[in-house]
């Protein structure tokens, strides 16, 4: 069977928008010569809905455009994700459901079984899951049909089992399968591609099956989905890889699938390229065209205005050197020359001024009390005010500069350098934002050297640097990373050769900044625990370990 | 059988000091001569500890802890709310549980069958839900154990059912129970406590069984508990009635329930007495003792003091007036005249100077373009800048005054007056504002009857009125309650009476201002629906129903 795998980056509840691409790749695959065109999970409706799943004119409104759908698309059957309404009177009223149909009429709905809920995930509080799994045999082809997560409970592929029972095995227990297909909105964090060939591949051989996975694409909200589509034949061998962070279609023979041999994708240019469709589809998305970046001369501005320029074209860009009294002249030229090297617009507007006429008013409240964090507050905060004042009048966004170890610890200004729309880099580490600015250079200096080498600083304070207040990066990304992504417990973290006293400040940081987070601006999810949607802590807590 | 069912207040992760009520309570309530002490839900670790429950490191805190209580309580039942290890290798790692142990010794284990995933619960995220619901037979009494939710499926007692299980038939259809206890961590939300007494009245007369309800109370972060245990016995009438808002102990007579009478709660009462629990909890749970809030002489920023006071007492309460150019005499003076009656320190900061600098610096950048609403938000900002330092330098948390109703059109500036670590009347509609604002002066007056009377101005431009902007709060709060609470459509909200250009229009300013809301300070709920962790949308998104 000749068959389109078609990742698309569909927009949530823009029913007619992503119909239409779906109407318009379904018939271009018929002319292909494809008998089977699959789309990725809820791609009518984008994925996720969160809590319009509870609005009913959102289930109606994308039923009313399915119809259509059913009525347009002739000779050529479409297997395509979508909400659909659980009969039963009790539990969730909706499923997650593959449906299969051609030539307007359903032929058959795989329901998802297995709702992931954890992390950025919350499908139990709107799905009921699907119970039974039922092979469809299509044109003489078994197919077994699964979505997503369905896929992630096989006790030889994966180290734990989130659930108490395989819908692959169930499926494949049933009936021999021709085909398994997978239809999915899975989105990238660093080595997951790797992961899932792994696991996908190691499936299909298990079964002896081929597998047919078929990815969403794009950026919604914090959350990237990476495409990369592929397909393993009955031996694991992998046949077909569609691109990541695109669009794209992979055309398939069922009956031909031969091994290819894939490059393996290099970890630091993917989450590159995650970050810039994520950044160039929130700010579309969102009906935005132009953004706004503080250009401080450091290295997090830099990295995120290069970017935003890939993101959106450098006409888009626009950078805002805002010096204070401690800002370096250093720095300054740093910022210029940046713009100058990404051809973007660039307006000085130094923050001396204003600064002097709030510490003035302030004066008689603050008589008697030291200089402390405060006045290096009320910079951050006065040039908040500035580039808001600015995304406000020339209508555009404004991107924050913050990275991962910075919003961990509290290193930032609430209001003030936290202030933007989208936080580009809030999910990358220090030494990842190092990486990732080489990476910019490789072939030309982009992000300017003196950028790349001085050490990190505010300039908040006469003479100040990042490492008289935090352990330096080296120490502090991999401490944050077992503590953040593995949830270990302060002693295993120790026993792995860090200093009890530094172990325990970070720790104590990330909590005591909790309330930072809970208003920061919406960050792009590049590793297995980003802060934002998908991690949960209270701010009111006295827990210490 | 002589019960005592202790309401306590807990602190998420503060095991030792949770442990520490539980023991006091329980053997204050043994020398009362209680058989049984009966503590909420999750007691031991305070509800909910969210994504801490995937720290081992917080399952072998609180268990040591308990591993204490084991030990130290001697001669009296226990039964307490706690976190326990699933034994099964699949699904969710933990149970949430009901503990009955007596004298060093685990007499009882129930774990929670329903898990409330929707709204603020997550309970599907970390919980693997117990399979069986057994009796225990209790010094000859035969308890039926149940927690929260568990008693939330009765096909009678409530119009829908969430689950395809009832805890509570199951438990009856066992064995004849003697008893029927719940223990919980219910939020408190308007009619709310209605609701409970009138379904759980409905279960006891049902299956003629003593129902004991015990209900966790405090603020935690944005939830509030009303703690309101009580317990009805075989015939569903009334027979004792704790307190809400505060810790107390009920203390019963198993043989001996006779019915009483109490008023019925007084609404508007019951929201005020819950901001002053939730601003007091929060505070002061996350170390701090005084707030800071800026005084515009409107009613909201008036309301949020006064409650502030309530919680606080006005010795830890400064107000804070910072006029500008658009700023009446009459606005002052109001704000004057509340901190007198509150009896709190007031300090005025004029923002013109500063406001003419940040003019003075952006009038380059700003050539040509005409006056908007931005430089309405650089006032409010600059008043945040002010607040903010003026909280840092003094240790205070800044409260932020914006109701629901303007939250939900985007009536508020981010960073600006959305500036804060509380919302505390964040989930109040402005004629709710009202309600509350006369509830406070129903003795003397408090808030200034001209704050009360005179029409909303956010004074940011000249002459300015909310209504020129908004409907009329008559209108809006209805339509608003209509979509944000129900869900309800479009054209059912419309077909209730309001203008369908209106209804659009409001629709269409709660979705375009999702992504201030998503960076805005945490609120206490008060209604069936608040922004917040509640309330889950994406903010790139297209649907318009």
């Amino acid at each position: 069977m000749k068959i389109a795998l078609i990742q698309i980056n569909p927009i949530i509840g823009d029913f007619h928008g992503n119909a239409d691409i779906i109407r318009r790749q379904a018939l271009a695959a018929k002319e292909m010569g494809a008998q089977l065109a699959i789309f990725p999970e809820l791609a009518l409706c984008g994925y996720p809905p969160l809590d319009y799943l509870e609005h009913p004119s959102f289930v109606a409104g994308q039923n009313s455009c399915l119809e259509g759908l059913l009525g347009d698309i002739r000779g050529i059957a479409i297997l395509c994700g979508m909400i659909t309404l659980c009969p039963s009177k009790h539990g969730k009223p909706l499923h997650n459901t593959a449906l299969l149909f051609r030539d307007g009429e359903i032929l058959h709905a795989s329901h998802k079984k297995l709702l992931p809920t954890y992390d950025v995930f919350d499908e139990s509080r709107y799905f009921q899951p699907g119970t039974s799994s039922q092979f469809f045999c299509l044109d003489g082809l078994n197919l077994g049909i699964t979505i997503c997560e369905d896929l992630f409970n096989d006790i030889d592929a994966f180290p734990e089992q989130l659930y108490d029972i395989d819908p692959v095995a169930e499926l494949n227990g049933q009936h021999d399968l021709d085909l398994l297909i997978n239809i999915a909105a899975s989105p990238f964090t660093m080595g997951k591609q790797h992961m899932r060939h792994k696991a996908f591949s190691a499936i299909g051989r298990k079964y002896g099956v081929p597998l047919l996975y078929c990815n969403q694409v794009g950026g919604q909200d914090s959350i990237l989905f990476d495409g990369a589509s592929f397909v393993v034949n009955a031996e694991g061998g992998l046949c077909a890889q569609a691109t990541s962070f695109s669009e794209d279609i992979l055309f398939i023979d069922s009956e031909a699938l031969t091994p290819i041999t894939a490059s393996p994708a290099h970890e630091i240019a993917a989450v590159h390229d995650a970050l810039v469709m994520g950044t160039r589809d929130y700010v579309r998305k969102c009906g935005f065209a132009k953004v706004l970046v503080g250009l401080s001369g450091g290295i997090d501005s830099a990295l995120t205005c290069a970017l935003a320029c890939a993101a959106l074209g450098p006409e888009n860009v626009m950078g805002v050197g805002l010096p204070s009294p401690y800002s370096s002249q250093g720095s300054i030229a740093d910022a210029q020359q940046l713009a100058a090297n990404l051809g973007i617009r660039f307006e000085l507007l130094p923050i001396t001024t204003i600064f002097d006429s709030v510490k003035q008013s302030l004066a008689p409240l603050f008589a008697g009390y030291q200089e402390d964090v405060t006045e290096q507050n009320i910079q951050a905060r006065i040039r908040g005010v500035l580039l808001m004042a600015l995304a406000n009048k020339y209508r555009a966004l404004l991107l924050t500069t913050g990275n991962k170890s910075e919003l961990a610890v509290g290193y930032c200004t609430l209001y003030g350098d936290m202030s933007g729309a989208l936080a580009v880099i809030s999910d990358v580490p220090k030494m990842l934002v190092y990486d990732l600015a080489r990476y910019i250079n490789r072939d030309k200096e982009i992000i300017p050297a003196t950028t790349i080498s001085k050490p990190p600083s505010a300039e908040l304070a006469p003479n100040q640097k990042d490492q008289d207040d935090l352990p330096p990066y080296e120490i502090l990304d991999p401490i944050l990373a077992a503590y953040l992504e593995k949830h270990k417990p302060i002693p295993d973290i120790i026993a792995e050769g860090f200093d009890e006293a530094v172990v325990r400040d970070v720790v104590r940081r990330i909590k005591i900044n909790e309330y930072k987070r809970k208003q920061a601006a919406m960050g792009l999810k590049v590793t297995s625990k980003a802060f934002g949607f998908g991690r949960r802590y209270p701010t009111a807590e006295r827990f210490m370990d």
